[in-house]
């Protein structure tokens, strides 16, 4: 069944959507600070090839220096990045397109005095 | 390997990328209209699982009628759309997000003055 999930407002410069949970990340001690994540297409939808996720980091906040099996693809919305990908560093803005190809180190940064938000899109099998 | 496609300027009003062709779309009798595409994460960035797009229609402009054995995975950027799906229709704008499922009819009419631009994701495999 196809859905439609409706943006909202109300995120105090972080997207927001109707009927879409948000859900705190990093709080778990995982190396992350300032970042939350929402599912909008995951398993609940049905996806059974790729989930999307945004997620949104508040200034000075960081994810978990990661390594995975699978890619990812990324689209930067709002705010500035600073990717460590591999041994490498890049600045990032809006618009922004990332292939993080599997086994690739990855941290993202958020710069600026606004939060960070993109799109990652992984496999649904991982 | 993991790799950046840097946003640029210059697509009156549609979204433009540093190294990403832009092609015509519909202008094959596809029953499409005034639509470009651009390939961001496919088969020559290496992606095995999903493939991520950008479509930017010119106001009045649509893609053509479609229904595929594959999902879509829509996130509208800028402009409004009208979106046929399956029986019924939905007004769109940015930051709305799509799933639509395998075998669902569906269409983007572009409203308003100004181009309407959303990213999909497809399977790699298809």
């Amino acid at each position: 069944m196809s859905i439609i999930h409706r943006a909202s407002s109300g995120g105090q410069g972080e997207l927001r959507w109707q009927d879409v949970l948000v859900h705190a990340y990093g709080s778990d001690n995982s190396g992350a600070d300032g970042v939350t994540r929402q599912i909008l297409l995951g398993n609940e939808e049905g996806s059974q090839n790729f989930h999307l996720r945004y997620f949104a980091i508040q200034p000075g906040g960081y994810t978990s220096l990661d390594q995975h099996t699978y890619e990812h693809g990324v689209y930067i919305i709002h705010g500035r990045a600073l990717l460590r990908l591999g041994e490498e560093e890049h600045e990032l803005g809006p618009g922004d397109v990332v292939y993080i190809s599997h086994d690739e180190i990855h941290q993202f940064f958020a710069l600026d005095i606004e939060p960070l938000g993109f799109l990652c899109i992984i496999p649904a099998q991982r």
